[in-house]
């Protein structure tokens, strides 16, 4: 299977040059904008807002800004004469210099499409178009993803963790899939319904682009105020755990799951369904599962043997610096070796969190923690101004009225679906039960984020992939505005 | 001046693809062996490698597995049929689509070549080239070398550092200005013997090209083991602060001479003297260092205004965050006026320590130290990795033995005339006097690292530039290596 998803990856590596990118200098101004502002909200008491929700709405603003004050200036799109001789190449040339206006210009390959891409004018003539950008966006997920996963990760409470795992791993395995099938076929059936209502063409949206969807809306956000909501109003540590750890691991699960239907996708021919096709998608799913919790902890044993047997603790820095490159690499040999790099940062976040931590002198647990924390805080920053940014000057939006209504129906039918049939189950088994107010508020806890965006935002190539970055990017404004508002207010009236 | 200072930087600004370059995970691994196996050395008590020169080592090695052992699977270059259309662009595209073997590719420019370039076959009939690549390199200096220069200035001992000031900027202006005339004359004389010796082609080497290799080399490296020597063996503080501040001032100093000898460059026609031309880079020089400081030292202001009248110090993680990010956004906004961003965030940092630092809280105070320890670390590890890779995997070294004899014989007489008569006239001033031994160790403790490297780097092409690439990463190497080994042994034979 690591075939498929090669197969799967290489189209959709870099996908984000279809609408205009933010440059650094920008970016840095706004998270700069948001910390100060945010904080000085949180003096006055306001505390509705947090740093992920103030990101986003700078952004939206931003990106307003952009869209309808500087449009045309970066947009240049031009057909070329053909390039014939690319044709004989039997690999892809990493670094192309082209001769304009008889000077020489150096590019480097960011994006390879599919044949299918709808982007390129006439795949088959050869043209050559023409596009301005700045930041590659894949850079903020590449650099800024994997730490906060890592942090979320890492400073689980271990204790807590263990104790409740069984429920944990309940929810996240079986309330991730539930979730996806749930979110799926509700979705299905709105856009048969779509169909029925001639608003959108027959096949536009197949039941895998839904169940794809469904598994993008199951990764709930860890990194929100809701948490940190819960540890002020010293809500019972357990639960807090049950939540937070939940939230952490369900991540895993959804990014393997969109990958694994998205290789689905890559073999179906027509909308039969295949079996074959179908039992390479749930080998692929657990292999890259398995292989990625493996590498992570691999990484992990490395750390801490180090940590271990040297007498490395004798300089934090070095053992901060080590631990850093140890842990990055985990992310680097997943993604090297065709697996997910996220999901072996967040193996390798919760081992090392119980192996190597102990290991660590004092001072350099605590440098460690909070260089992570600084990277959580800015990268989430970032990732969230990015989000709000994309809303205004992504140009391809797809906006249906009845798949984002569905899609809202669905998030609540599907965390109900999920969390309490789950919980009557785990609290078959478990001594301190889960109380029906905290299953509600589990209800309303799921947000969603950087990682449904990400996923969302890896193919936008058709309609229905379109459809799913904008109803995507509606229901994380609505989730962390609305639902991350909502908390505290549900909290004193479920009194927790 | 901005006008020059950009034509200067336009095609230079990304050079760095005429030679192979790492990618992510094999610098990691590098620097991971690098750190675990210099610090098990410093165990043993053999301190005569620091993970500089270690890192160095493992990249030489590395280079030259590369080299003998999959050479020509990287390499590949390809003429391709005309793009014709390209003429008519008012504009140089970002972005551009080319159809290979019928698949879309998405290529980003990163490097626009001036017409003088070699390495296009035949600038005038529309030829296009392919090369494989792998990291950008140039991101390796934009990322890794702010924290190192900005994390040597911000450690800095405030108080000896304006206590010494007269001493230090004595050194550092007139000091560097001396080195890179002593360098600049002494390796001309040599490349007249080379034209007289038939070595050379008369008009190969200019003077402004020895001029160029002067001030590149006249920036000595602050961040090596000599001053952790120094610091361990208890030198009289005053004149650690003299060298460590001379070392950090020198290099603003050399870079931004670097840049103002390039501009005239720029605009000197044929090999005579013009007036106009030396006083505009006379300007430059000028205008670049004045504004760089100002930048900087602005972002300073607002970091101090910022920390000093609100409540930020509450919070040490938003402290740490918004001084990182302030710091950071001096070298941006500098390299987006045109301005020499190393400089500004150098200045930053001197400013930073003095106005900013005691406004932090103390855990804030103690965390931002932190990050940029850690950053510093590894940004010079990954960038001396780098800089013994590119030894065996430039494709394109010009070794001239007597430019080389002349470079090596040039960097101590350069130094010895720059030391004992700034020492002699700067004694005249000072109640406590620069001792002889000291003057003598001064001397030897000028190495060379990452700033001259990166200098040396961003234009090869033309032959002189490509020998002065060659003959910077010798010395580089002879002076880390070798001085950096001799520093102890020197330290107790000249009982300091």
């Amino acid at each position: 299977f690591t075939h498929n998803f090669r197969y799967f990856q290489m189209p959709n590596k870099y996908p984000l040059q279809s609408y205009k990118s933010l440059n650094l200098p920008t970016l840095v101004c706004l998270a700069l904008i948001t910390i100060i502002s945010v904080w000085k909200l949180k003096q006055f008491k306001y505390r509705l807002i947090n740093e992920a929700g103030g990101a986003m709405f700078y952004g939206v603003f931003l990106g307003l800004a952009v869209r309808y004050l500087w449009v045309d200036r970066e947009e240049h799109s031009e057909n070329m004469g053909s390039v014939c001789s690319c044709h004989g190449l039997n690999s892809t040339p990493h670094v192309i210099m082209v001769n304009i206006s008889s000077h020489g210009h150096c590019y480097r390959l960011i994006e390879k499409k599919g044949q299918r891409c709808s982007q390129l004018p006439s795949p088959h003539t050869g043209p050559f178009v023409i596009r301005k950008a700045m930041l590659d966006p894949q850079i903020l997920f590449d650099l800024f993803l994997p730490p906060i996963i890592f942090f979320g990760a890492y400073t689980l409470n271990q204790r807590r963790f263990v104790g409740n795992l069984g429920s944990i791993v309940t929810y996240a395995f079986l309330g991730t899939i539930i979730s996806s099938l749930c979110i799926g076929t509700l979705v299905y059936g709105f856009t048969r319904l779509m169909v029925l209502l001639r608003r959108a063409a027959d096949g536009e949206f197949s039941l895998t682009d839904c169940l794809l969807f469904g598994a993008i809306m199951s990764a709930t956000d860890p990194e929100v105020s809701v948490l940190g909501l819960l540890s002020d109003l010293r809500v019972d540590s357990d639960l807090h755990a049950l939540l937070f750890g939940e939230s952490v691991l369900n991540d895993a699960v959804a990014i393997v799951l969109t990958h694994a239907i998205a290789s689905y996708d890559q073999m179906e021919t027509g909308n039969v369904f295949q079996t074959p096709a179908f039992f390479r998608s749930v080998g692929f799913f657990v292999g890259v599962l398995i292989g990625s919790f493996l590498l992570g902890f691999i990484f992990t044993v490395i750390t801490a043997l180090l940590t271990k047997l040297t007498r490395l603790h004798e300089s934090p820095l070095l053992e901060t610096s080590i631990f850093f490159l140890l842990s990055w690499s985990s992310f680097l040999s997943a993604e090297a070796c065709g697996l997910s790099g996220i999901v072996a940062v967040l193996f390798c976040g919760l081992s090392q969190a119980k192996y190597t931590n102990l290991n660590l002198s004092h001072e350099g647990s605590t440098r460690t923690k909070q260089l992570f924390e600084v990277l959580n805080f800015l990268g989430e920053i970032f990732i969230f101004g990015y989000m709000g940014y994309i809303w205004f000057t992504f140009r391809h939006h797809a906006f249906r009225a009845l798949f984002i209504s569905g899609a809202f129906l669905s998030i609540f039918i599907s965390r109900a679906c999920n969390i309490y049939p789950l919980s009557f189950l785990i609290n078959l088994g478990r001594t301190k039960k889960i109380s029906r107010n905290f299953q509600h508020f589990m209800v309303f806890a799921g947000l969603r984020g950087a990682v449904s965006f990400s996923l969302a935002v890896r193919d936008t190539s058709t309609e229905a992939r379109r459809t799913i970055l904008t109803t995507t990017l509606l229901l994380i404004g609505f989730t962390v505005w609305v639902l991350g508002a909502a908390a505290d207010p549900l909290l004193s009236h479920l009194d927790l």
